[in-house]
């Protein structure tokens, strides 16, 4: 059986950046939290808890002590209310985060209606949304640009893992709307370039396994992309949940990662695998 | 013989305001002077010559006197000119063409690379373009796109008169280059009723008339729109190139008319349709 590996599977530069500051934080602080989970891995949370990084919802949950921002970044709101409580803050939002929320608060100071192309219940959305103090909107599709007012200035964001030919159509659409249009592309490359990866191998292979956890959008993307191109690809969280039944007569098997997903993980996988095909 | 003539065929807004403003200012000047054809129909500068309005191509054949400036504008160095030779100036450039100068120079100003979608010998594009005091490029089409450079800030204008789709298509282009992208779609709503209006009729007649200047954009784009939906799509400048014989066992025939078009020879055309439907 031969296996390919995607060269873009696993963390991405915020995330490597996230774990590493929250890692590092942990070792130098007796109490420490992180709002929400860090990263979107319940076995990189599990890790972090280990080290005594423990997970809040709110910050009215956080006594005193130090706090962790998530590489998705927090709401403006949230922000605030960390720095009333005078909270010693590390902050890991992802620096193309960080970019969005700052496109987002500018194009609405600027007076435009600020439409972000994303998915309005993930953490990063909510948090690039807060800062868009005006006239503002989360939009998943096309077809949903349809409803807003047409005549206005229009200024488009997007989450960082967006695909980028939803970006594109919903540009398309807010053109027909809009007399002026200001479109900030804060697509992460990494995202781009691990879909495209993704959907060539998924293409090339007889079953296709996308590793990442099951709360991580950008791996439910990936696995739905790679369904596209191949039917028999399995959505998996770590090497536990592979069927040696799913490898009968398979003679090329294709992995990738999700952004959230650590190497170790990925490594048990490729182990597995080896012993299936052994 | 039924007629279909298309509601928006003929003068637009900035024509008609334009042919009014000549008219007006020759009836009160002894001496008056058009930089270029006020208007691109033959037969409308004809009368206006008869009225002593002089057409020269350049602000120094202009001795003295006034000065039209033509609804397609006129660069910003023939402006300058203008002014140096205290010339007392009659600015009958379109309001929306003007924007569009206006969003070309604001957009250089804060360091957009500028992309004017149009056609870049058409004396409306390079009177846009001359506002652009950086870099800046003309673009007819999509292709085009391709040699701009990466990662830059992008700003787009375009002709009045192009079509939607051309400006759409150019923006994904663009959009795939930039990382910031602004648009200022300065199509004018009645160039895109117009085409709009007139592939309606022409899927519905068995023959296409379009009235307009050989030498007008506007018409020529006209012209070849309907071609698509009918290809028996005559383009004529007047009544005078009507022939008998197109009409031949022919139904329903419908007639739409370019921007500069005036009404009288749109009439001549009806009036010698009549005859011959006899």
């Amino acid at each position: 059986m031969d296996i390919v590996l995607a060269k873009s599977a696993g963390f991405c530069f915020g995330v490597k950046r996230a774990t590493q500051m929250a890692f590092d934080a942990s070792s130098q602080h007796e109490r420490i939290h992180s709002l929400g989970p860090l990263i979107h891995s319940p076995q990189v949370v599990e890790q972090l808890e280990q080290q005594g990084v423990r997970v809040c919802k709110q910050v009215a949950e956080i006594p005193d002590g130090a706090v962790v921002v998530r590489s998705h970044g927090i709401t403006a709101d949230e922000m605030q209310d960390i720095d009333e409580k005078q909270l010693e803050v590390i902050d890991a939002t992802c620096p193309f985060v960080k970019k969005a929320q700052e496109y987002a608060e500018k194009l609405s100071a600027d007076g435009y209606l600020v439409v972000l192309v994303g998915e309005a219940d993930h953490p990063e959305v909510q948090g690039i949304f807060s800062y868009a103090k005006g006239e503002a909107v989360v939009v998943t599709s096309a077809e949903e640009v349809e409803s807003l007012p047409s005549n206005r200035k229009i200024g488009i964001v997007a989450q960082t893992t967006q695909p980028f030919e939803n970006l594109q159509e919903i540009v398309d659409a807010c053109l027909v709307k809009a007399k002026e249009l200001r479109v900030y592309n804060t697509i992460c490359d990494a995202t781009t370039l691990r879909q495209r990866e993704a959907r060539q191998i998924a293409a090339e292979v007889d079953l296709m396994l996308v590793i990442g956890g099951f709360n991580s959008a950008n791996t439910s993307r990936l696995a739905r992309l790679c369904k596209e191109q191949q039917p028999e690809t399995y959505h998996i969280e770590t090497a536990n949940q592979l069927q040696d039944a799913w490898f009968e007569s398979k003679g090329r098997v294709g992995i990738t990662a999700g952004a959230s997903t650590p190497a170790w993980i990925i490594d048990e996988v490729l182990q597995r695998l080896n012993k299936i095909s052994g």
